[in-house]
């Protein structure tokens, strides 16, 4: 398994502060569920089937424990199981995520995802309001965002009214064969499904589930259909008034995991449609009910950090980094230098002292590769007047300074 | 295994601040290494014994595997495998570990550390800075540190030149029979280490453990029993110019960890010395070299998040929260409170509308519960005039406002 690279965390910490910052503007408490759950949590909705794809094992007492597949199923245990919390509760977590399936470009088995649940009202409004957090996180991280909207519940009155299909675990293998359609062929999923459905069944609903585009169009062609469009058209009013004007219906979203209900939703980058969801959510309502709370909504909203660190351009921070280099092996230059280096930190400077033992050529070479903002020089001839030298690394200009001017000068030149 | 909450959250993000602004101005690049670690790779050091301590188990390709136990052998593996950094090389990590040990007051066995390494070259410098490190983290952090620094070294040849004993099993035996004896009586020791060592040599080293005090103190003292105090008062000349003078020589610090080997330290707090030990480090020089590069020095620390919290008082942060009340369910009224919740957001204000269709008496109480700074409240009559009234919710003073102004009034009050 990997590691997170320094490169890599430095891009994902910006996702970070993003997404805390978004919390702090919308009030959604940061918390984060257990790493470790009993398996038949991990399987209360979606059944055994789940062992294959997640990290399973026996603990030394025999019980039967996964690594969290995602944060949504937790959070929502720790809501159900706190009783004295009263609704609307807003969470959100920042947290790494298990599974156990084959890696592939972009995807590992273990990263960060970011989360926000919303448990309360079944209302439009509060889908709305975990939409808007969505494109309000994009928006600040510089991202043009598409927000697509489909709904679960319209798909699976679709397949049992005009389909005939009403066994809920057929119905639930049409909705995953949906949700695989632009990755395999009809072909494949015909084969994977057979006990579930027949070729016509398939494309008729295939065809029904690419109904994409203007809201006022698609429920247009919901009303032919005799399908009712709420809550899809509540939404997307909703959305408006909160300022969220890109937002288009799309039936064909689905969302690979068992406990949506009805509104499921992803988001786009408008500039960068290649780069696939960059997030994806709706509301399951049914899993606060699996764990005891019929009577709380829920919906949500969670996406992987990695896809939302290429859905922007970082912009590398410039190092600040101060170097104070001695001259020489001698104690007295050497204590100078680490002194020197301890109190520019402690004025909130960051800054190196020499702890090897390299020439001043090795060092300016070194600081130079590494983008050092300026070297101070510590040498015996300067420190009888209290001074050192100070080289900006990128014009190679050197000053002569009083070491007690030297961190006002170095701050206002930041 | 326990969630974090809110509350835990919310003191942990202080630490994690207080770290990740320490990590900057000491130039630490962050990283995270690997959660899951193959259980050779945990076990190198303190051999099969570690697996009565950790979640181990085997995957479904039946490899051996573990979850961390700590952030150094991880953060060692990296360092050893990438060639191409060239020392010293600077990493810290904020990331969550796992042991499998009996649940204690305070002890979890899932839990955040904070830790900092610096790999290179063996110096006393080098050491010198990772206390200087945790000193200012706690510093920071509002806490007065004590730092008690210790020697495996000195402590190993006074066992081998003073007891006799002298194969490493044994050595180590003793080494961690003197780490617990803080916490287990002498016969107990004494049962559980029979075949390595007898009363009359734990009684000696325990004694000799006892040196502790000022640094002049424990050299003399050291030096009468021709020990060379290296590199301890090179270490505590070093912390010196650095501006860290509260530190002490302890050598009944040990660790419990096998992979160190000669300076050991821990940091306490003086004004709360119930708390027990903030964090502790030390060099560990075997460790690079069991994993491929024996050239690399390594120096570390590391503390648990849960006790560093402890450590200082955490200063609840008001909260900032406005809320935005609709009188009544008419359309109009409650798409305007939406939309003002909005904007504000997106003007930086934290803000939350309502999506519950509460009384607005109801909602007043609520909010007063929760102690939100003002409700905004918007009824017909002022949306007529584009004006809302503000409740100031501490005082309970109402003021009416035009929309247009609303921003800027909320956020001169902040």
């Amino acid at each position: 398994m990997r590691d997170i690279s320094p490169e890599e965390s430095q891009a994902a910490e910006i996702v970070r502060e993003a997404f805390t910052e978004t919390c702090r503007l919308f009030d959604y408490k940061l918390m984060e569920p257990s790493s470790l759950e009993l398996f038949e949590t991990l399987a209360a909705k979606s059944g055994q089937a789940i062992k294959d794809e997640i990290y399973y094992f026996k603990d030394k007492s025999n019980r039967d424990l996964g690594l969290r597949f995602d944060l949504t199923v937790g959070m929502t245990r720790y809501v159900t199981s706190k009783r004295d919390l009263s609704p609307p509760i807003r969470l959100g977590s920042y947290s790494s995520v298990w599974r156990y399936d084959e890696p592939q470009y972009g995807r590992y088995r273990w990263f960060y995802q970011w989360d926000a649940e919303l448990f309360g009202p079944s209302s439009p409004e509060a889908d709305a309001e975990i939409i808007e957090f969505s494109s309000s996180l994009f928006r600040r991280l510089g991202t043009n965002p598409l927000i697509a909207i489909g709904s679960r519940r319209i798909l699976e009155s679709y397949i049992t009214n005009k389909c005939g299909i009403s066994e809920e675990p057929k119905v639930l293998d049409m909705l995953r064969a949906i949700d695989k359609l632009s990755k395999k062929s009809v072909d494949q999923i015909l084969q994977e499904y057979s006990k579930s459905f027949s070729r016509d069944q398939l494309e008729l609903v295939a065809k029904f589930a690419q109904l994409r585009g203007e809201p006022n169009q698609v429920s247009k062609a919901l009303s032919e259909s005799e399908i009712e469009p709420t809550p899809l058209l509540e939404i997307i009013d909703a959305l408006k008034t909160r300022g969220v004007s890109d937002a288009i219906l799309d039936l064909s979203i689905v969302r690979g995991i068992d406990y949506y209900t009805d509104m499921v939703f992803e988001a786009f980058d408008k500039d960068n449609s290649r780069l696939g969801s960059l997030c994806g959510g709706g509301r399951y309502d049914s899993l606060p009910a699996i764990y005891g709370r019929p009577e709380l909504g829920a919906t949500g909203v969670a996406g992987g950090v990695e896809r939302a660190v290429l859905a922007y351009k970082i912009k590398r921070k410039e190092t600040e980094r101060i170097f104070v280099a001695p001259i020489g092996k001698e104690a007295k230059v050497r204590i100078a230098a680490s002194s020197i280096a301890s109190s520019l930190r402690r004025g909130g400077i960051p800054a190196q002292s020499e702890i090897v033992e390299r020439s001043l050529r090795k060092i300016l070479e070194a600081q130079s590769a590494l983008g050092t903002r300026a070297v101070v020089i510590v040498g015996e001839r300067e420190l009888a007047y209290d001074s050192v030298k100070v080289k900006w690394m990128k014009t190679g200009e050197e000053i002569t300074l009083k070491i007690s001017e030297l961190e006002t000068v170095l701050q206002s030149s930041a």
